[in-house]
């Protein structure tokens, strides 16, 4: 065993290359053995373990930089850079993270989760190595569908007028998470196809250089100047166009090669690019077959490639993608948007079953909006399917096209709340308050299963403006499902349990919480009352009003922040309808990052139990009592 | 004339070359009168008068749908769908939008305001019409520097990829607000030097045909030959490796050739780029001089171009500009970003004494943003300067790179608050609630020109993490300004006037509103206190503790969107310290989309003045009232 003796990336500089190799198959079974207890991404990082040891081997990390794009795939460079004994705490609670995290090593310059920042950066740090006059080399990382994501086409726009030393790996696995869209991946498919095209372009010189002296034979020769021209029109001219010196593609698992490229390349002064190509799940045949489902994996069996599913009730995003089927059978304005997760966001039958109607645009949620303004202008109703972490990256669109224009687009935010082991780059905790506050917008959240399908029905049905329902990533709560889907009054809360001592209102998860807190405050014998706030906006305005009217304490229940959420809409709302006399508390996620670790552990963190819940509206109750018994 | 007989696009369609030439100068005259009186974007527009001509000579709009790119260079458009006779109220309050708008005309199909949209409205425009069995044609109009912008750059990518039929003007003026930046821009800058690119690739393709019958010229021909490789390496390569169809460089002020290529472009199925060469402000000879300066202009002097400025103190943009450059000499780490807007973020005079540590990335938010992070973590002093408008498309930059990973960045956010004429697209009302929410981060609004230059100095002094200074649009106040910036401790607010009977909180340009209602209600017998707010994160929560305790009713005023500002954040922060004795009412813009107009007519539009402050708060002094005199 080699893998024991690696603790840092200075055991590897002795390495043979024949050493690498066998060690990249002890990273593998390791990698392998590892997540089939923990799960994880597992087909990113089996496709860049020679990657990663040829990066450690040549550079000198940390005083070398590796800005890995996502950081998914880092997972073998956590191996080598000290980490390997804390893979059985992977994504778990205080555990190794799943991404990138500077708090775990010097090693780990550059944290992401959310795609295409790497070469933005990369480009910082070179320009403040230059600015300090210090030397270290700066590499990017980043796979072929980060690469359709706008803000590394920004980057790679201003590297190319800065003329920076940086390299920028081109990790080309030809699929992102889902297969991959648009015109770059064709041309990257047509530099792929033909491995042979740097041979074919020193020819055309060559040739070009010898012409007089060939003569005779010109005929011929004309025929291949015709093959070697269309090589040399495929071949890296898009990045070099960009002011990239361009090398590659090389075998991404042959190491001599591989080392040899990248070392070559990081010669050559200014922005270089090195494109590699690999395969996602490379040495475990599972998830080579089907790198797709291998992108993140659940818990699995080694020998069978099963994966071990949790039992339940469908999780929200399948109750979503049945309901927008149906939907879509009879109505044929309906068309399905996604930014690269059509398996993510459950649009993957919706695509078998209407292809002409289901739009993936690849890694470009600011594109994806702003088509579905223009697709919902002409009459049609896009449901763009996003993941509310990932909305973020389209805001400005979200703002700027989509509400301000008023357009009838349906968004299905998935993901909304606390998200588990992948972390605090996915938590799905901001949309309330960066949405909120948009005019124009209508925002939703289900109770449950049955209450997803019928807001689904009230957004396509909804004709004045934009409209939002987002909802979690758990599964439903297995209620029984209505044979017909009905949709529900706009801005109308339900009550789902009658008490007059107080109010929860409350949304989503955070309900069956609520009920539960109902539950311990009546055994003090306390009647509360448990709301269904399910618009967030426009708000129940009459039902706001009577709870006032009733003098009620009211406690507002959200898991997302409680800066700008759900809670301040309700303090708002008193204040300017001038009702001094309401009294609200709010709980929500307080004011920080929270890493990954289950849902439950996550809750528990931040306080959104149904104990914190309970003592909480129990500081409100002297006042409720006051108001009952007459009593200061 | 033949101006005053075009009301409609089909008054064109009769006209000769010859007579589209002498309309061209019409409108050019037309344009250069008018907007003397109105002020507006006259660079941009001079630039494409043959252009849009040529387009409602060729198509037949609103059939066809033209989406021009911002939609600042909209007026020729206007003025040949009807609305000629409206250029007297350009800009004003209810009159002509100086940007596309629907409500005008049906002839504007896409609004906008912001850039890089075009692509994706066009695509979005262009499914809907091949779902819909139309037969339309989607034109967009987009310029060099828009097509940096990454969400262009997403759309060139899917739009290559799905082979829809539509047509995308690249108005090439090398140059958009400000010199422009990057690789692309060089790259356009290589296709547009060479006007014989074009001859060069046919040449090329009919030399390689009837290479075998050359013979004994080869050697003076393999010359050729290379030059003409060279043609064809920098000919629209870029944009045929994305899946267009290339055509161009057109000299965009030859009506002839420009009818022509467009007319052959559009005969051509798939997506097609035209490359259309104009020179802004064309036809106006101070214009073309300095089509930086004149590409927005305030009213001037049409004979000496003389602009007729405003006088008055500075603006918060001259002070940031000059206190950066104050600070700079001290603080070596200290570089200034700005996407695109070096003119309007007050940054020219920085560039020059400082050329290494300027970096303009372009139109390119988002790269902006997370380059600054990557800067910070190594060690620099990065100042992302940045309209509030635009910073919204970075926001998840902002979250998730700067935020999250706890980056000495310092935002400068100019023009925040409403901005007068270019209206509803281009508010700062939004940068409250979509950054207030974000862990980390220091967000703070100055009361004066010497305040904001303290803030600076704060903002460079702080080393805990990410810290916004916001201002207007605005002049200052013209106070004395202090030798020395000192900074202000972080979350300290500031009482201007002390008052017993109430409290305003206001910030930045609300806070001489506040003194003034102040004023108004001293008549009455009630003494106000106004308090300066400027850390609207975090709060003074010792002074919001203390306000409570003094049982002061209290009215929080800000100049943006009163969901989820500083009016919310008092709110909460009493729900959350369980001060249900706080009486707290907020005023801001309510939740709508405010149009263009004067700032003052903006805030009288939603009650931001003495008058309705006085009003408001005299609502709350019944309690006031109760409390002081016992009764009820």
């Amino acid at each position: 065993m080699l893998l024991e003796h690696i603790n840092e990336p200075k055991d590897l500089k002795s390495l043979s290359i024949a050493q690498l190799e066998q060690l990249a198959d002890e990273i593998r079974t390791f990698l392998i053995e590892k997540l089939s207890a923990t799960g994880g991404h597992l087909a990113p990082n089996l496709g860049v373990v020679e990657l990663t040891l040829a990066l450690h081997y040549l550079f000198d990390s940390p005083k070398d930089k590796f800005i890995f794009d996502v950081g998914h795939q880092s997972y073998v460079h956590k191996i080598l850079t000290g980490r390997r004994d804390q893979f059985d705490t992977l994504r778990k609670y205080k555990g190794l993270c799943g991404f990138i995290k500077r708090a775990e090593s010097p090693h780990d310059v550059w944290e992401a989760g959310h795609s295409s920042t790497s070469l933005s950066a990369a480009m910082g740090m070179a320009l403040a190595r230059d600015l300090k006059g210090e030397k270290n080399k700066v590499v990017a990382i980043i796979g072929d569908g980060a690469l359709t994501g706008g803000m590394a086409l920004e980057a790679l726009n201003h590297i190319g007028h800065e003329k920076k030393n940086l390299m920028v790996i081109l990790n080309d696995n030809e699929m992102s998470i889902a297969p991959n869209v648009g015109a770059l991946h064709h041309y990257l498919g047509k530099i792929r196809t033909d491995r042979h095209y740097q041979k074919a372009k020193e020819e055309l010189n060559q040739f070009l250089n010898k012409i007089p002296a060939i003569g005779g034979r010109l005929a011929k020769t004309a025929e291949r100047l015709k093959d070697s021209l269309k090589y040399l029109l495929v071949s890296g001219i898009l990045f070099e166009q960009f002011g990239f010196t361009y090398f590659g593609p090389v075998d991404g698992h042959d190491l001599n090669q591989l080392t040899e490229l990248i070392e070559q390349a990081s010669r050559v002064p200014g922005p270089v690019l090195v494109h590699v190509i690999t395969v996602k799940g490379k040495g475990y045949s599972p998830a080579e077959a089907d790198s797709f489902k291998w992108h993140g994996a659940t818990p699995y069996k080694i020998e069978s490639g099963q994966m071990l599913k949790a039992v339940g009730p469908p999780m929200y995003t399948e109750v979503f993608s049945e309901a927008l089927m149906e939907l879509a059978e009879k109505d044929e304005r309906i068309v399905a948007v996604t930014p690269a997760m059509p398996g993510g966001s459950g649009l993957l039958k919706f695509a078998d079953r209407f292809p002409d109607r289901m739009i993936d645009v690849g890694i470009a949620e600011q594109h994806a909006a702003t088509m579905c303004a223009a697709l919902a202008m002409e009459g049609l109703k896009p449901v763009y399917a996003v993941y509310s972490t990932f909305l973020q990256r389209a805001y400005d669109q979200v703002v700027h096209d989509i509400c301000r224009q008023n357009t009838n687009v349906v968004f299905a935010i998935d993901r909304a709340g606390f998200v588990g082991a992948d972390g605090e780059t996915h938590q799905g905790v901001y949309d309330i308050p960066f949405l909120r506050h948009i005019p124009n917008l209508v925002l939703m959240m289900p109770k449950d299963e049955n209450e997803l399908r019928r807001m689904m029905k009230t957004a396509i049905d909804y004709e004045d403006g934009p409209i939002a329902v987002r909802y979690p990533r758990i599964n439903g709560l297995g209620v029984a499902i209505d044979e017909e889907m009905t949709p529900i009054p706009i801005g109308t809360w339900e009550v789902l349990r009658e008490g007059e001592s107080a109010v929860i209102a409350a949304i989503g998860p955070m309900i069956p919480v609520a009920e539960e807190a109902a539950e311990l405050l009546k055994r003090e014998g306390l009647s509360v009352r448990v709301v269904n706030a399910r618009f967030v906006k426009p708000l129940d305005e009459a039902m706001l009003q009577r709870i006032a009217d009733e003098g009620l304490p009211m406690l507002v229940l959200e898991e997302g922040a409680e800066l700008g959420g759900l809670g301040s809409a309700v303090l708002e709302f008193y204040s300017l309808q001038r009702r001094d006399d309401a009294h609200v508390r709010i709980m929500g996620v307080p004011d920080i990052f929270v890493e990954h670790g289950s849902v439950k552990e996550q809750r528990q963190e931040v306080g959104l139990t149904a104990e914190h819940v309970a003592a909480e509206l129990s500081t409100l109750l002297p006042r409720v009592r006051k108001r009952v018994t007459g009593q200061v």
